[in-house]
């Protein structure tokens, strides 16, 4: 998924010669040596020479020497020396804040704020914890919860390593949605121990959302934090990405002009995110759910989470029949260039969301006769936990239910543009939606 | 001290005739009954009224009561209808957010945040684990933990009730120097499972600020945080005040002309507060330390926190020996009127610092012959904290030593106005200077 990239985005400050076709050239260069580009900021004009800042998105480190190199050798372009660390900068001390929403300039307000002001609402709660919903900022706040065991692409690296990664989590609660999210870094590794600090931290949140945290252990850890909390918990992971990929199935039907019900929706791999899709999916109606994984957990983990009244078949040694009935076939297998693309059936809706090389490429499966395919990069699960969250920190939601997350998709597929399979994740008026769909799913008493 | 008051500070809209001396005559009847007048807004001017808000910090509630009925009483003055909860609204919705310190408005922005570009510094810190002080929030981060079992003078009110308050100290740290101090309110309550808690999400936090916990638990979550962490930990009710009252001890001697080798200083009870501040005073060249608590572990905790080279005595037996040989007397007892004017010594300086009644009113000390007398209402500890946790931030330290405490004495002292025993808490030059001294302390290698 769109998480497990690991591209590095290069700013080369390019001096080039004022003569048409000059930057062209150099655009080429970059794009034979299989980089995109980025923002390009032009920040010098002269008589005979311009200035740019031109952002390569570059497969890996190997790539950007290589470009720099081609760039060195063109006629009329320099590159300029001095790295340009743009992202650096903008982690440099953190990526988010504490801010204080009330002003305190005198006594008065510091005695209104603290003591003895502040003596009240702690009496209040007291008699009624209920009330710190309202009197406190725990009714708006998650704490974003890992042990760094899973990060990204890269594996276990541990809590503080983890730390960016969840602070860029927040930027998106915090702009998106109003929601204050509290990075909590664990050193703990066991799922008994991750569960019992969760446990004890878990009076100061409304929420609780789990991230980067190893399979199998996470499983363990999401579902007994869901019975012993009475507040929502959510492994991004496994349900983020169902609920933006799912959304993604439900659009592209709507835009092909497809009825659920008559469709087949095949799903291979049944890991943390493949069991969750399979699963979200079996809730939308499809004609059948079909289902491939290698190893029995993988299926008795989809038979765990699906709705028991959707025709489904699941198993460990139907990978042909699933590839051939499916209508929707979404692959999460972690297996490079899996599916040839002879084995794609004409008209099939393809998503193959192993990164950085999905299982087929999307232009080979359409070439192949796919009438839509996709690979990761469209997953980006921006789109869903802020609104999600959100949502049920506004119903007071105890879980996230199953009916929570199909509001979810089918908000996020009603928000897609005509020619977008998916919207904006950075548009507010989308999460504002998601999370009034959610919020209503909630409060219907939708606990299923 | 300053915490520990449950006064109540309530809002009359008043409606008073447009004749001189009406208000006067109000404000005379609100301090006939006991309570003293906060901020007085004037909110409608009319050809034979005006209507104001009044601010009243009244003993109780039941002074509220009182003051309301005799306002009702008086000619030519209304209390308006309608509870004017300005305090609540202060609370409501929590006192603290979470921000974001960049701007995302684009893809190739989200791209530097998060991902791809922040795996760049995912794998920077997993190399390197101090690279995470620079590149995330955590050098500027502090949580500030409680299992609320002793908030304010309220007691055991639990972690959700103790909420508000710790969002109140955070205001401080945002507001003052620039710290982000996560609550984080636990569920937790032996000192074992506090102290697994809080080493489990240390690898997130810069320091670890202890507030509102009780004895004698505190001690041990303290000391072994302490042993186990590398990052400064403080329990707040017992350092935080200590810091503040020598400093207005050291402020006090300034003022009078008085060099601290030539008094004695005498401290009457050795609890959390107490020890601490008689420990902090042993650093500070006093002629001698002489200390006096009802029960052994107090005698103990003073000589475990103690300059070991200071001239001290401490005892169980030796009250009367404490009071009269002490030319600075504190009293930290929890015990009110404890101190009988006719044992004030002439000259003698006195701080009584138990709430909310005192060992001694101020007025009855001074009348006694006491050069200075004060009580707990003038320790804030608004005054300590933040720059000592900035400037231990600042420096990196793994520890605050007692120079470091020292340095935020003599710094709060330094900046005490000719007029004010104490500087203003809200005025961001003192704790700048505060700061810039704990670093400095830190720095110099000081670790006694």
């Amino acid at each position: 998924m769109g998480e497990l990239s690991i591209e590095r985005d290069e700013v080369f400050r390019l001096r080039t010669k004022r003569t048409p076709g000059t930057l062209s050239r150099a655009l080429a260069v970059i794009g034979d040596l299989g980089a995109h580009i980025g923002e390009i900021e032009t920040v010098y004009i002269g008589a005979e020479f311009n200035v740019r800042e031109v952002t390569v998105i570059a497969p890996d480190d190997a790539a950007v020497e290589k470009i720099h190199a081609a760039l060195d050798l063109l006629d009329g372009v320099d590159v300029l020396p001095g790295r340009i660390d743009k992202v650096a900068a903008k982690h440099r001390g953190g990526k988010i804040a504490i801010r204080p929403t009330v002003e305190v300039r005198n006594l008065q307000d510091m005695r209104e704020v603290y003591t003895p002001g502040v003596a009240r609402v702690v009496q209040a709660i007291a008699a009624d914890e209920s009330v710190a919903d309202e009197m406190t900022w725990r009714g708006k706040t998650v704490a974003i919860v890992t042990d760094g065991s899973r990060v990204l692409g890269l594996g276990d690296v541990g809590p503080a390593a983890a730390l960016p990664v969840m602070e860029g989590k927040a930027i998106f609660y915090a702009a998106l949605v109003g929601v204050n999210a509290v990075p909590l870094v664990l050193d703990a590794r066991s799922p008994e121990d991750i569960i019992e600090t969760v446990v004890r931290v878990a009076p100061g949140f409304g929420g609780i959302h789990l991230e980067d945290i190893a399979t199998p252990g996470v499983y363990t850890v999401e579902r007994e934090l869901e019975r012993r909390l009475s507040i929502p918990v959510l492994h991004d992971d496994q349900h983020g990405t169902a609920v933006v990929l799912v959304a993604a199935v439900v659009s592209a039907a709507k835009k092909l002009g497809l009825d659920l019900g008559d469709l087949v929706f095949g799903q291979v791999g049944l890991g943390a995110a493949g069991s969750a899709i399979a699963g979200l999916a079996s809730g939308f109606g499809f004609k059948e759910i079909v289902a491939f994984d290698p190893s029995e957990d993988g299926v008795a983990r989809l038979q765990e989470v699906a709705d028991p009244d959707a025709p489904m078949s699941a198993g460990t040694d139907n990978f042909d029949a699933v590839v051939n009935s499916s209508d929707v076939l979404v692959l999460t297998t972690g297996r490079p260039g899996l599916l040839s693309p002879e084995r794609v059936r004409p008209g099939q809706i393809v998503f193959a969301l192993t990164n950085p090389i999905p299982e087929i490429q999307p232009e080979d499966a359409r070439a192949a006769g796919a009438r839509l395919a996709a690979d990761g990069s469209i997953v980006n699960n921006v789109l869903a936990y802020p609104g999600l969250f959100r949502g049920a920190l506004d119903a007071r939601a105890a879980h996230i239910t199953s009916g929570m997350k199909r509001a979810a998709a089918l908000a996020i597929a009603e928000m897609s543009p005509d020619d977008q399979l998916l919207p904006d994740a950075l548009d507010v008026t989308v999460h504002q939606h998601v999370a009034a769909q959610v919020a209503a799913a909630a409060g219907a008493g939708d606990r299923s």
